[in-house]
């Protein structure tokens, strides 16, 4: 089977990649030296209805179960919902050996880890990503929810103890969570591995039938290039941030439009053409920007800011962002392909570019 | 200055114990290399009273500050003022390099310690206990908050940058909160160092006037004991259980009382009086336990069970613990002063033991 191994200060774990792989979760869990008083299944009503009785089948009759079932969609990383994941815990007697099984996509992956950090301060969980964006969130150990005035801005960081990713379980995707994942493969490329990039362009024009032996190729060396990067740093004081490339714009973009009128990834795919031509305009270099926004489009992304939005509200956003500190507003900018670097931006360059792509 | 180093795996910081510290804080925190941004003081509507001035007065001019007050009382523990203390610290602009004071007894170490650990998934916090019973919450980064079916039941491990524990802020203390504080201090001798309980014995007689030197003495040893436990184990794996000496118990009756009703030490003396004739009976040793309670009598401690408590319900409570995993209750017991273990103890054994205390 593919994996790629984290290894992070606190924990080291497997990310197992293999078309089928969710049949190998019994046998996975059974090699445990600490087996699992009792398994919790956090999932959400979408991914309830595709795949919850094939996780379910494999176990029932080897672990006291116990599952909750959150509404689809970004709302659902509240507080109501995390305090009620945490009601269910506690009145089904999960004690700290007890383990919590997130099946869904990132946001699933969010709040349940966030349970699993905090419930009795911290049990095991795995992870069973059904989304492609889930490849990002999969490795790395962040969770969280979100608050009124700030999407992630309650969590923890806390590591799943395996991450079982099966391909086959993207098939059921609609054409926009294909774009949202996307973009963090792309991203990956970028900010560090130019070659994947190129990969990534001659091998991925559509989403439509996308080979499996391909996704899994994406998938493993997506997730090495993010889990190298957490290996380094667990705790986002330094290289992690490069991360973010895309982010800065794009999550105010997300949160002007309010959530689920375009995915992360699609926000993130503005982000980035966003920041090169920061970076072209700051370092005065020449990015190849326009053959980057002809194959999004290919792709379906739209690659022109929605006109909706308003310059001084998007950089007021962006001046909440967990990454500013003291007001100032920090971006991941590129000198070219494949290497970045994390730049204090003045607000008024930030201003005048963005009030310039809406006017495009 | 007095002080004891905490070391953990995943922090080090120290515990500064003199009379008359707090007028440090400043000085203290100017001396860190990475100044914070802004600072969070979160305290109780008891303690604001009696010493936010101080606090504040000694930083205004250093830092931009934010506060909060939240009800003095355990109730205070819950996800109410926990989103809510999020809250405010959103709507002040926390940010990443901002930085908690937890200003009170352990109900305020632990929201505060909670809201810091999921804040931006972490900031810095610094503690000023002003209750005794702080100096075991102090050391070790367990902080959580309450829930309906649970206390502590949501939490994390997160370490202060440093404790700064000025005694002189408890001789406002009522006398049953000394009591409680107390309970911590000799369940520390009790476990691990008898020397230091017999010196409790000799000196303590009484909480009333005592002597500021004594109190530093005995703040400085016993939280060298629980710093010494909790470097071996920060993550509860091995001998830091030692430390729920009179807990499993103790606990049972606070919540069975209904919190507030005793405070936590005085049910934990409880707790080890009856540790201790289990022990006795498991072990076939004979135990010092009537000079114990002749002396906790003598400082007010009540060391019979209350009337009111039911010892079916009382073992439905234990059986609820945290600690108890697939049912079987976990108790820490003591083979002579200065030693204890962790046994599987039998539900039955426990029943009969409550039955015939509350005979008594
Ligand atoms: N923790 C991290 O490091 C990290 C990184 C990136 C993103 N995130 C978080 O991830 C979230 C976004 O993740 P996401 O895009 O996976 O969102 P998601 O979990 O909401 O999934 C998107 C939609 O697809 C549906 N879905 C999931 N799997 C499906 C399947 N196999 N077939 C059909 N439909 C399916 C879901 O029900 C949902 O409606 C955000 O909250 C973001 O903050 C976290
Ligand atoms: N995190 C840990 O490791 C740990 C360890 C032990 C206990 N705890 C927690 O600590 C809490 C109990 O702590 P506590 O006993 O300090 O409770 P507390 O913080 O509620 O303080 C007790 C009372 O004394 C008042 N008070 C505080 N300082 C005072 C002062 N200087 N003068 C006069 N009044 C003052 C408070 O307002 C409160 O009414 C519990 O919630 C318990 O779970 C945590
Ligand atoms: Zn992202
Ligand atoms: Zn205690």
């Amino acid at each position: 089977m593919r994996k790629v191994a984290v290894q992070t200060e606190s924990k080291s774990y497997d990310v197992w990649i293999e078309a089928g792989c969710l049949h190998k979760l019994l046998p996975m869990l059974k090699s445990w030296k600490k087996q699992p008083t009792s398994i919790f299944i956090i999932t959400d009503s979408t991914v309830a209805e595709l795949y919850l009785d094939r996780v379910k089948n494999q176990l029932k009759d080897h672990y006291p179960l116990v599952e909750a079932v959150v509404p689809a969609g970004e709302a659902s990383k509240s507080f109501v919902e995390f305090e009620q994941l945490l009601t269910v815990a506690l009145e089904n007697g999960l004690d700290r050996d007890s383990m919590i099984i997130a099946l869904g996509g990132g946001v699933v992956g969010d709040i349940a880890g966030f349970v699993a950090a905090t419930y009795m301060r911290g049990i095991r969980f795995v992870q069973i990503p059904t989304t492609l964006l889930a490849h990002d969130s999969s490795v790395g150990g962040k969770v969280a929810i979100n608050h009124r005035l700030g999407k992630n801005m309650i969590g923890a960081f806390h590591q799943p103890e395996m991450v079982i990713y099966d391909p086959e379980l993207l098939v059921s995707l609609p054409e926009q969570e294909w774009r949202s994942g996307f973009a963090e493969a792309f991203k990956h490329g970028l900010i560090q591995v130019p070659e994947f990039y190129q990969w990534l362009q001659e091998k991925i024009d559509s989403f439509v039938d996308l080979d499996v032996s391909l996704l899994e190729q994406l998938l493993e060396r997506s997730i090495a290039v993010k889990a190298e990067i957490v290996a380094e740093d667990e705790k986002e004081a330094g290289v992690r941030a490069h991360l973010n490339l895309g982010h800065t714009l794009g999550h105010a973009i997300e949160t002007q439009l309010g959530y689920g009128k375009m995915t992360h990834g699609e926000a993130v795919a503005l982000g980035i053409i966003f920041a090169m031509r920061l970076s072209e305009q700051l370092y005065q270099v020449k990015l190849p920007i326009n053959e980057f926004k002809q194959w999004l489009r290919q792709l379906g992304y739209d690659t022109n800011l929605p006109k909706t939005l308003q310059a001084e509200s998007l950089l007021a956003t962006m001046k909440k962002d967990k990454k500013v500190n003291a007001g100032i507003i920090r971006m991941v900018l590129m000198k070219e392909v494949g290497s970045v670097q994390v730049e204090e931006v003045d607000e008024k360059e930030i201003l005048t570019l963005i009030e310039k792509m809406l006017g495009e």
